[in-house]
């Protein structure tokens, strides 16, 4: 028995030691001044998102279960708690910026005080308390993953803001211009009923749990992402400026914020650039269009003629067309690639989150954990829609076809892409 | 066949004489400034609502269909117009107490004028004609009762704001304190396959259509609505003070704006109060709850350790239990009925809106109509949430089973309530 | 004795029965509803005015003085305070527009039944209470007069938001095309002491009194205002987007706001156009300009290279060219004149009020009285610059060389005007 | 004459030196986080000061003195110009935050090159060149100067906004609780006519040009500032609360941000504290009270029976009591000192600003230089209230009697306090 926990164990270490690396990886080109900010309240400091991951170890895995252990500061729970009422107050979002103390480097030394702390902990600990630390360790490292895409798109966002625009990184190896991509084509999925939620033994989070089953009819769905050429077309074609194709709030917010375009797009000497984690860049036509709202993704399937699909249908799809890879984070290039010249369903993992037409509601049978890790997704049922499929920001190994993504529909900083039904 | 025409011809302009002629009953009790003032931007000024349903009228029926007629005045369409970009510029809702003029006394000759052009088109139109204008017509009248229960919500909220809260109209005849009421017990509704949206042959709005089924689950729902005394007893057991009750952006709204307990109520020296149509009353613990949020509604059902249904189980329990009377405007009380003591399925229809946990999306296969009046529903299908079943504002030949009413999920101001499922 | 209190007692009832009946007559053409609404927060609904300064007679002279008086309505005070915090709680500024009740017509038999009540005091008081009444009834009379010149910019004001822009009154007798106006030149004011403030023995304000002597350099002032035809010059020279001319706080207003020209004015195929209490009409180029902020009126002088006057200069100019009479209110038209072809100093009284470079400080001695009336004048004291001379909206009879009139630097509501010196 | 000119140049280059260097010196504790955030829009980061001032000299000596100088950055003139219009566009003030980029050793590198050409200009100048160039230097020393008080202000302020309350410095030497400081009195200060405005043949700022001749009346003035303790007084006998000791402005400010207390005091356990350079600390009863808005200063004036100066009657006082030294930023203490115990004036000179009920107007002959350096004080003029007499943060060399500080009256961030006069 012995060994196969400490095959166990010896995952874990390693995958937890894999994950907090990784989120020092994309954190090594900042400069202290990056990590501080907080250019708009969707946004949180790099040097939070460092801080806040490391403090869910300290207070739901170290705290409860390691014997014997101190906080590494005691005033750091109020800091860097993001939003877990039942564990106290805590710095409001908006005031993040704040936290120009403690320093970067005593971060970086919080992370290692814990990451050291908790590798003690797995490797004296037995069989059952690591069976029990199972699940809390597990969603701490799922969490550390979906801080690790808020990192990147809140800090392509915070470079962004910057009068002097400055890269991330060097262009990376990909072409940039691939030649041919495949026609848009519409496939066939037969209606029927389909049954809904994760339905494995690996993790997932309570928002995919309650599976049902749900009855659809024949919808045909586009065989790969909108592409920035398609989307030009709608820019150019007026379509911001026709309330014909706009949910009304949708087309209020176009109008008072002047909306023109996706965000980071920018026209110059009648040539379209956009900012891009490389810098500045030619929008390239043959690449998804990203860093749309829902009302631009969903005025455009009007445009088209089409529609979205709603998170169900979504689903079915993915039974149907079962996903493999994509261009997730692990790529590195960390913004989206065109597609392929393959036939057949593409795109349906990585490049861009797919924005449906659902409200992120509770499935039948939904129900919260007790405690602090409840509030984790239940509390945000309310006025959000629901995105699929990961993006080139969203680790590989933390995706699902079940998985539910969750935005305002106006919100568009992360990866956000279409893709269409009818 | 002229005959035929003629009977339906006259039941036409009854239904048109009776609607236009309840409009003006139900602002018979205003005086002038009471007509122009709107205390806050859901809420549109009396006078707007009496010109704009008049406008209506005009803009889609005489304009177009009575030969040689002439606008009223060349300004009343900028001025009346509510939200049909297609039909030009017009007042934005916010500044519609800037017209204080055209004074009350016009809008009256304006309204006389309409009724009259409409008697003289329908009594000169033949078969044909009328038939062709039956839709529209329907349609007037149709948006025309939905103006009368938005005209008695804003009166109600106009004078509630005025410090001498003046009563709409004197004490009704109703008892107030009936003595007994059923228990809440709840309902068993059958999973299964049920078909959703309107199947009949007279009218209905177009986001009724896209008739489609869906699976359920088996579930249970109250036999009535809940009522004030048990809606106190969350309020006195701190739920507005408690977070773990709460959607997150419910709790934030409930603290920014200091939220104790629902719109009109109010404390004074340990009593509980709510301002009325009949003025400031003592609470009648049997009678329903009303003007809440969807986030109170949550987080009472919350509290209770229930659910509120989804519109779809809302819908399959009316087929269940057919509802066929309630209290609705017609009973001129405009305050919620505590229910009888009769057993069964009580309080589907009337006395308040039901909020249901479902986002007002459109159905499969919806579609808008071409032109103006396509505007009428579908670009608000956005972070609306759907409630069911009409109020004590709702004209009962309006109501059908079928009928989705939309709000934001923070709004309080119509006569909204709850029914629980589990 | 007792025929010289007769005197004054009857000149004092006439003079309130005409400036109470004045009032009433400027509110004659409003429809109930104009008389309800608030634009804007600096704007007071009309019936407001009208039962706000009645109320100030109930307040600080009837229930004080008036054996066995009963307020007309106990809810009054609450509704008709305007900004006395010694008097008690009252609806905040920004709320006017929710009193809707009381009607305009009981505000009206307000009015009547404390115009009574104060003629019944006054006709049966000896004469010590008469002398002891004087100053606060002096004050109330006053007090309703500065009233009516606030009634009539708000009431321009409200009209002017209507989108129909309904005249107030029928175009007036007088010439509007005068067609030769005095060339501007400047008068010399000799260098001195100057006495600065009230020193006779009628009524003045506390904020006149304080008498001192301030010591001025020589300076010239101009003999007449600055026109319509000038300050379009301005206009049309790109002043409003040149910073240079600008106070800073002022290019921030002109530039969120997007100012780019006096309220009122609006270009219209070329020909610019300003809305006057007779309506729409063509700007007339010998008009003094009016319904500028202070903002402006320093921006023309440095545009023109000169500057404003001090109100220590604009007193002492008053000394050198005393003025006798002007276009008041009493004129009727309510706009301002083209100065005459006379030589000399004009319009230092009447037409517009004249911003001055000089802040609404304290004299030197400067003292409140005790008491509700000490909030009269000294707690605005503060950030408001100091204007001379009355307008064509004041009565003459409230005027003095040594009143001073106070607003923001952004006000432009009210009618006021510039007049340069060097 | 070489001689003469090199030791004036000497002197010039010793004084750059000097205060170049101090700037570093004061944010030589700060982390780079410290100095790019902007908790409010009146703060600046520190980071921008230091390459403002660097871009000041830049713009104004290097760039049109200094042959074939090229800028250190093409960007940076649109990055660290503040408020010149005249040199272009620029980042706006809000958006200060917005620069993590340049790091901050890019900055202390940009201040070092600038620092080197400046040197090489000065040493390689002829006389001539020395001469035209010595405005604009020594403007650029003053301007840096200027910037150093904001410095510390604005890093308190910062670092006061961290939950942490991170000290700025260790405790300093001096002894924080003198036990004894002098009673107020009130010293007398003579009418007569004074002459206003800078009369010597050093530097001064514009605005303290166009001297001029004022007729003031007898006066007294209190020796020394207003204390903690004192202050305190006030705060306990509700003076908060009290309308009649405020102005409306200032109290309507007080109620919406529920003031209670200066700016940095905080209430613990019935004990006051307050946020200093040196963490915090209890309040000491006997050091000036400082960080408090006009309204407060005013309200205190009221409160105890007495008045504020106006800016003429400080500079009055201060040619009857010419002050020579006080608590200055050379001092090291950043925190105002107790009075000590010998009689006649204290204090005229540092510990704190003194707040005056003198607007910041311009004197009579005023008038601004052309060209960008003409917008250094001039379009400022306008609701802002004029200090006298610098603060514990302020450089002594940076003084005069007739120095011109201002700021808006709700302004607390400043190290602002009282003298009273009678």
């Amino acid at each position: 028995m012995q060994t196969l926990t400490d095959s166990t164990t010896q995952q874990l270490l390693k995958r937890f030691e894999q994950i907090r690396t990784q989120t020092e990886t994309i954190c090594a080109p900042l400069e202290p001044e990056d990590t501080v900010v907080q250019p708009m309240v969707d946004v949180s400091p790099p040097k939070w998102h460092m801080a806040h991951t490391t403090w869910f170890f300290e207070q739901f895995v170290l705290l409860p279960h390691l014997k014997g252990y101190k906080v590494f500061h005691p005033s750091y729970s109020f800091l860097f708690n993001s939003y877990y009422n039942s564990v106290g107050n805590r710095v409001q979002r908006a005031e993040r910026s704040t936290l120009t103390r403690p320093p970067l480097r005593d971060v970086y030394t919080y992370r290692k005080h814990v990451n050291e702390h908790l590798k003690q902990l797995l490797q004296t600990a037995n069989e059952a308390t690591i069976v029990e630390l199972m699940p809390v360790l597990e969603l701490g490292l799922q969490h550390e993953q979906q801080h690790q895409e808020l990192l990147i798109t809140d800090i392509k966002y915070i470079l962004s803001t910057n009068p002097l625009l400055p890269a991330y990184q060097k262009q990376q190896g990909t072409a940039d211009n691939i030649t041919a991509i495949p026609e848009a084509t519409f496939l066939d999925i037969p209606g029927g009923v389909y049954t809904i939620g994760y339905q494995g033994n690996d993790f997932c989070f309570d928002n995919e749990l309650g599976v049902h089953d749900v009855l659809l009819s024949d919808f045909q769905v586009m065989n790969r992402l909108v592409t920035n050429g398609e989307y030009l077309n709608f820019v150019q074609d007026g379509g911001y400026r026709d309330f014909r194709f706009w949910l009304d709030e949708g087309l209020a917010l176009v109008r008072s914020t002047e909306l023109k375009s996706p965000l980071y797009w920018m026209e110059q000497d009648g040539e379209w650039l956009h900012y891009t984690m490389q810098g500045l860049k030619k929008i390239d036509l043959n690449q998804p269009v990203t860093h749309i709202s829902f009302y631009e993704a969903q005025a455009y399937a009007n445009w088209a003629g089409k529609r979205l699909l709603t998170e169900f249908e979504w689903e079915a799809a993915s039974q149907v067309y079962p996903p493999s890879n994509g261009n997730f984070q692990e790529s590195g290039r960390l913004e989206p690639d065109a597609a392929d010249s393959s036939t057949g369903m593409q795109q349906l993992y990585g490049d861009t989150w797919e924005w449906t037409y659902s409200a992120y509601h509770p499935y039948p049978g939904f129900s919260t954990a007790p405690g602090a890790l409840g509030e984790y997704n239940g509390k945000f049922m309310i006025n959000q829609m629901v995105l699929r499929g990961g993006s080139c920001a969203t680790p590989q190994s933390h995706i699902r076809t079940t998985y539910r993504n969750f935005f305002h529909p106006d919100k568009r900083w992360q990866y956000t892409g279409i893709r269409l039904a009818q």
